[in-house]
């Protein structure tokens, strides 16, 4: 009896849909020849960046001297095609203007940063190997630093951000918080791409860590999972918005360990050496070395029966 | 000398899984027409309601005036379908009889529900809206509202669960289950498909976020990165299992910021208006305006040498 | 005008690159024959031993009596032929000599430890039975056993680890930790496959929880998000460096609870039956049937005005 | 100056086409629940039949006695499902009626035929084991018989039409001529699938070659590139369209070889034990054992300068 | 003993194949910008506008009144743009100069031709409805027109016929000849784009037929297997090479019926009506009306004993 | 009523097929670490040699003089890996003997044999760019070289039979031949990978071209569409098969052109600079510098009524 007809609901639907009323506030314009960025080119993007920089761990490029310099030629230059269609997409997607000379002059520009970002690629390397160094050092787990770059999150998530942020440093919109935010979704450690941070950075575990975009942090820092850096609060404006663009998370010094779910809040300063225990809540200025741990955390309420 | 044959072992353990003994508890009876739910096509899903909803930021429809009705109507009719199956799919799961009454039983129920989800999509888009611009005004950080509909973690959870929530609300078992889960693993946040939300509602950075099957959000509620809305215990029924289906769950009143890893459990009301800091753990009523922050929280203990 | 021309930068940074000063510390290499460990070869193995230990709930094979038998013998078998390759590439990355008689005994190697993994297979399906039945009687959301081996990530999670903490009892190298990462990015869950963990264990929600390599759990122990199984600190050596392979993790005895956010750190007991609350920080024993939570966790602070 | 505005041709073309005047002859009207026969599914389905009935060649199931039970059973189950699938697709394809009693009917006799075809599997591999022969036999540059299995086009072609002419004789509409089609597109040879052939039939290079709908062929006939078992003419009725379905095609009897190019035409009898040689042209009987050439067609004809 | 080192032959190699000398001669230079033309997008293109012209019969686009119009737009405006990228692409592979401005020539030159080709489809639907007619009623075989659209390979190639000849007449280069012989790989109807052939154009089953690029067809011809509209001879230049661009291929008027293996040569007429047999060489003009046929075709030569 | 039930007939099918009886003479036997040639990356090597060979036109590697090098390393030596693979494969399926030492044999002639191809591959180039040259010089229709190779089929096949033949000349099994027949599949020519081909060597259209096993074909020849190189007859042993192995097709001299259909049978020869005409059918030898036509291919039969 019943039979499945066309439903009307559909048609109806797509109308309401379709009428600019409802789509105008939460659409995006997208211009005949403007790119958007990709989710799926900038994950190549950083794969093949991973591949160049520590050669013979991703992608199928053995690495043997007699051929190394071919793969890196490959790769680099693969590197440089996609990672230039990506930039000059970030740079139409903020600016989103229809304008054949604008989008040439997007054009130059993206080539520019393109080819600047390439020549930081031997740098890139040098500052992580400091990393992989302070990971390896750093965990009684590690059997090797191999093990280190090809499966530990923290190395992910690090190399993700110091490519973010190069590309911040050279004024490319949305493609570093799109990096930032693909190695958040992989690891759960959510570094903001505008952070500073220096030399020799290890991250344990790593689940739920965030480094807040004002976050200023030395060489030699090692967090655990769970540690926020973040703001305490927001001022506002006139109109009761946050200001934007206020320096408002914390300055950890080097040498500085923080435990897990340690709350480091503010514009405060981590001094030199320290070492902040794990699910602490810090507001305030620390001074160097010092060592931080919650108050009587050993205080046990004994119950009995019910529940807790 | 030493070859390689066929080994043995694997006859003999195939044999032993291939017993009943073994499998029964385990496994899932799966008849001759009846479809399983599909993590891959609930994630196509997925995508496509975000794609119907935020026209021209996902997918590869460009957003003209001249044709977004072409797009949003092949879209929406590729949902219906998809969705149709995939709820049938649910419906099946969880019924589990072989029995052809029963199946074209749950095709016209199937068939019913994805008519009236898809009725609800123009409001989905305006609430979604709603927590778009939450997000946009209440993080520094964000540069636009295309970056926060495109980027953040925040809004694939939202969407995900408002999604979900709207299934669950039309009956279908374990699909939004599936819907949440998969947006918990991308983003590390978990909504239960049957909490209540309000409109306005933003999570900031988000890893950690759970948010319990009888809690109560109302509008323009904001957490940040490893709340919980969680249960303090659960009521034990005669056998000592967990009685299933009591509120147990926070209600979170209009306005309320609840910051990092703090923790709310039970059954209590956070009242309008009030700020929970972070790191603390709330399991009685707060009034409306309150401002709570863990006690002493910069009490500091300096050790000296060893460990900490 | 300006047109692009082939960036000289490029070349000078892949000679940069290909320099052996420049990835001599940072690069792997491979050898003609020997095959690399594969991430998605282990995505491939851990989902078909999910297949034939939950049959039914996952791949394509519909489960009924007149066939599982095929189901299981053909997917067993490419479970061993996936296995013995990816176990035999740990081999070779660990070893690294390129050299033929040492490739042929990793092949032997491998091969023997390939066929006791296999022949486990019925015994790790009756132990993740236990599991799913702790989680399904635990969690009062759940609907249905189904439900549970079919989304929770706990399970998922659970299972990834069982079968990681096999091959490490197996002495294989590398691929463990592959596989337990893979399952941390999924799930946020974070357990090293060196760690012991009894029958009947559940993970609620999930996100955030770690637990250490020298852990040892009993049965029927509950934890749910963010709880940390760590070390307190890390005998150095005489360089300064961690001393590795000490048991520094918690010992965590039969039919414990630890709620969210509790960080337990150290070789410290606790002991059976105990109930550790949120958010508490534990670093010492705490005797059998103990139920600690934090010490007045209801003292409030109310402010007025100004941020918190 | 110049900037690419959305083209508005593409709206009035869009117009045009969706105007039923414009599609309705050729367009097909598809119902909610009718699924359209694929030919991605057929190939899959073709190459599992292969893979059925020559086991070890195709695929990437390894035959070893102790293991050859698991893969014919689950291919052979899965064989099963996507060719009830496809026959449904079929009945639904020719009937184009919008009824569930009608799908339901279609259900039902897509099953039964399903079930009688997969019955036919081993005497559809003993028959074409004597194809195999006879192509090994009669090709002197044939190594062995797996080399005629693995990569002759003949037994490719022979092997798909047999299979679409089990479907035919079980009454399924459309989906063996797509087999057909596909083994017309793959090696160049064109069986109509209603044509019947004998047992131990080989083509040799077989580029070309044409056997129509009502041809009958003997056993142990072969056939080289080019050859055309056609129809001579047409009869028309009364509207002088040719009649449908009346026996037009030769029947070529017991080991008969044709060589290259030759063309034979009409419903005439090419008798037992006949060679009929290339480039011939036949639309009369031919007594058995006759031996045809080309009349004089050696006579050649010099020419001096120009073109030929 | 012998162990697999790094093969020396193969760096030489490279070297000698990386030598300007050995690849200047088959080498293709390509700009930075320069798309080079993809086959894969071509296919995508063909499949697309045979979706749109046959709606319902290929891709996952269901036709029903309520919604062909969405289906319609969208495939029209993505073949567009595809279409519009390929013809850059044909334009920049035949100019090959880097230059920006002539780069930008190209995009305009691309975008007017869209425009025009887009604006033809309602006309090549129509005309195709014509060919789909002939083939029906001229096939004893065949079913229906539906059969005809969906599974002939005359279809599949004379729609990509049109198509290309539709993107010759616009001035496109290289794009269409890829067409074609994407057409000749899938059907071996070898059908040259700058041939001219009316309405009612049918071929039966195919393989083999060759119509070269100055042949004209009228209306309502039918070809079948093997027939050759070819050239009988090339004048030569002064350096002994063809002459490019001379009319050299047949002329064939309306209502003509060639059969198989036919083979016409050079610039002659095949007069209105007549009907060429199988197998016969004509490079005469023949009168309207005329039947040839092969002289005494059944002249039988019978041989004893011997090969033949 | 009629539910769909796990049809018995399955099992019984499954059954019988899995009967050694009915499987023995049609399977493969295939050993745990033999490896089985792959279709699949044959069509990849293919691809890959055609990339290394004509730099530019296949793959993604766009040609600069600044990076050429680092792309042929990368290929030639992917090149080398893949087909050292299938070489090992090929030495496998015809042995077919499981034992360890055998395969360290066949991995040794394996690597040495693809050691000699690689070096082959200079000279293959330098071949092949005579036969780009033959096929533009001789094509009217042919706008440039880089169209020649960018799409005509010849340079397909001619291409594919080159490396084949390399690989027959190396003593490779089986690979050339499956070489051959893809290139046979998506152009219609079956060239034989034993035949012997000399420099400059063309085809046009080229569908149903057949150039057998023993045939010897001189520098500078050219074929047009359906011409047979064949056997006229084969030997008979004392079981009446054909005798394996003897000199059975034609020696064509330097200068040859044969035109369309044209068939020529035996150990014949066709003397240096002879043209034959299309159609023909030659069994004997042909003094050079002949012109060869059909005898009187102009007599029409004029036919009143009735069909032909």
């Amino acid at each position: 009896m019943s039979t499945f007809k066309y439903p009307s609901v559909l048609q109806e639907t797509i109308k309401k849909l379709a009428c600019e009323e409802s789509y105008k506030a939460v659409c995006h314009t997208h211009f005949f020849e403007h790119p958007m960025p990709s989710g799926e080119k900038l994950s190549e993007i950083v794969n093949l960046a991973r591949e160049v920089i520590f050669p013979g761990y991703f992608g199928d490029s053995p690495v043997r001297s007699e051929s190394i310099y071919y793969y890196l030629g490959v790769n680099t230059e693969l590197l440089f095609k996609l990672l230039n269609d990506q930039i000059l997409a970030g740079l139409c997607f903020q600016c989103n203007k229809n304008n054949p000379e604008k989008l040439q002059d997007h054009k130059e520009k993206a080539f520019e940063i393109t080819k600047k970002f390439v020549a930081l690629l031997p740098e890139l390397r040098r500052v992580l190997s400091t990393d992989v160094d302070a990971a390896f050092v750093g965990d009684p787990a590690a059997k090797s630093k191999g093990e280190v770059i090809f499966c530990y999150p923290a190395i992910r998530a690090i190399s993700s951000y110091r490519i973010a942020h190069a590309l911040v440093n050279l004024g490319v919109p949305i493609i570093p918080r799109m990096i930032s935010e693909m190695a958040h979704s992989e690891t759960g450690i959510d570094i903001h791409p505008k952070a500073k941070i220096g030399e020799s950075f290890t991250i344990d575990h790593g689940t739920g860590v965030v480094i807040g975009a004002t976050s200023i942090l030395g060489t030699n820092v090692k967090l655990f999972q769970g540690v926020t850096l973040g703001a305490k609060s927001f001022p506002l404006d006139e109109n009761g918005n946050p200001i934007k663009g206020i320096a408002r998370h914390p300055i950890v010094e080097d040498d500085v360990v923080i435990y897990s779910q340690a709350t480091i809040l503010g514009r405060i300063t981590i001094g030199k050496g320290s070492v902040i225990g794990g699910n602490v809540w810090v507001t305030n200025n620390v001074p160097p070395q010092s060592k931080i741990v919650q108050f009587k955390p050993r205080d046990f309420l004994y119950t009995e029966g019910g529940g807790i």
